[in-house]
């Protein structure tokens, strides 16, 4: 049974450990937004595969939601002495990555190839595929101007009021055979409680690729990052807000419409089951551990395999 | 008073901090050798340069002779965990400085300009010039083949037979506009007691700097790195042997015979005064601390100002 994961960084890659902690060992393939990646250092930095890398290999730092457990900060202390922009965290573990995964680029190995090797190297049993090898820079059009995604997220801490998203190079993204392959072979699909605009519609932006999804029949449920009127963790309830929709797991499931057969939403937000027009499944949806986790992959996997056995 | 030396590590470190401690600030400008500059980790590496650097900064590591004192070895640790090369150890601080170089030499600020923002920034009030802005690359010719000099140096641990040397890209540097105008501004001119063929030949190879050196009217003594039959550090000696040449001072005066007005040779190898043919000063050449670099800086400079007088 090979079930495929759209995810971006801290809620999907939580929800990605409980799916790998339910799942056999290989049956996972998690798909990752690429649309955050940027360079900082002169390194290139992938912040949503190597928070899904990290919370897979249970090396995450749960308490920051990014970065590496144990993590020192000495070459950070000695590169602001030298001058260098100190917006963007980058601790000494994590750096080691950055300049593995650099000097792998730089031999001309695919994005894909780097973070299977990283994958192996860190004894995670799943896949993780980049959504593309080709650059997808997401732009946030803003109140303020245009700013690279890091910019309006890590220096800006998301201040300026959001007007539209752009996905730099979307259009002429390569869908890897990789991810074409797992979505050919999927028993389910599930998109991860990430931000609907920042982490999942740049995956679905690489052309060819939502197609596969809509496709396919695997059957697609998707679990909302809105719980009680906030956005579990990041910007989306402002960038909800700040688009004039409600801020509301009702604002999620139709901004997938085409895509779903099934939705998870919230205990808390039981009383707008009935208004959703798909199959629902009302749960506790706040992973605050392990347990928790696959708790609610097990529920969610229970529930999409439900959905098939009717179809 | 402007004093230009020519220095390659450790060696030419320690008896350029002995200068700077006995000059005016500003007075000093070090000519370094970038023969053994190499990349690792996808990182330009200076070796010379940043052993320079630090002992000029009074951050170098006295117990290695390379790196920084205090030095952390986070990211070594996981760069090795990831499976990259460990036989060139780089510190976390140490590390900082390439990543923040590489910025700047991808931004096309030159050699020079990095050198000179960096030694600022470290707080060192002597000029540090690398030899040329363009890559020379010392090549070891040995009984086991070619060597680039770090796979020599470090990785082989100068074990192989040594035959020759190319210092490759030499034929084309580009002596830059710095290093000409130190030598034509110079009042005197001092070879530290570096490896006369690893150190202060490369910076010899590139085209023009041996004649500014020679047609200069400042006059223009060397130290020797040989003391009582050995090399105070690394492989001049071994190199010596190999070559079919004496283990003496006299085998690096009359290498650098053409250069020289006058000679420093250690104590120990007082009995051999008599046999150098120029003004040669005898004393304590053995520097282990501050005091005992700047003691035989002084009395190098009295030496070599009193070759000007006599002229």
């Amino acid at each position: 049974m090979r079930i495929v994961a759209l995810a971006g960084g801290v809620g999907g890659a939580k929800f990605a450990a409980g799916l790998q902690a339910d799942l056999p060992p290989g049956a996972l393939t998690v798909i990752v937004n690429t649309g955050d990646d940027f360079e900082h250092w002169g390194l290139p930095i992938c912040p949503d595969i190597d928070t899904v890398l990290y919370g897979l290999a249970g090396v995450d730092n749960p308490q920051t939601g990014w970065g590496r457990a144990a993590e020192s900060w000495a070459v950070l202390t000695e590169m602001e002495r030298l001058g260098a922009e100190r917006w963007f965290r980058l601790g000494d573990k994590d750096l080691a990555l950055h300049l593995r995964r650099s000097q792998w680029l730089r031999q001309s190995l695919s994005l894909t190839e780097v973070t299977d090797r990283l994958r192996r190297i860190l004894g995670v049993p799943s896949r993780i595929l980049p959504m593309s090898d080709d650059p997808v820079r997401t732009l946030v059009h803003t109140d303020e101007g245009d700013l690279p995604f890091q910019e309006y997220f890590v220096r800006r801490r998301c201040e300026p009021t959001f007007l539209s998203l752009t996905y730099i190079g979307a259009a002429s993204a390569t869908l890897s055979p990789e991810v074409a392959e797992a979505f050919r072979t999927a028993a389910q699909i599930i998109i991860c409680p990430s931000n609907p605009y920042l982490s999942v519609d740049p995956i679905l932006s690489v052309p060819g690729l939502r197609d596969l999804a809509r496709e396919s029949p695997a059957s697609v449920v998707a679990i909302s990052p809105i719980v009680g009127g906030q956005a579990v963790k990041g910007p989306a309830a402002k960038m909800m807000r700040e688009m004039g929709a409600s801020v509301s797991p009702l604002t999620v499931v139709d901004h997938f419409a085409d895509l779903l057969d099934g939705f998870v939403i919230d205990e808390q937000d039981s009383a707008l089951a009935e208004a959703v027009l798909l199959p629902t499944l009302v749960t506790d949806t706040i992973m605050t551990d392990l347990p928790s986790k696959r708790r609610l992959a097990e529920e969610v996997l229970r529930f999409n395999q439900g959905l098939q056995t009717v179809e």
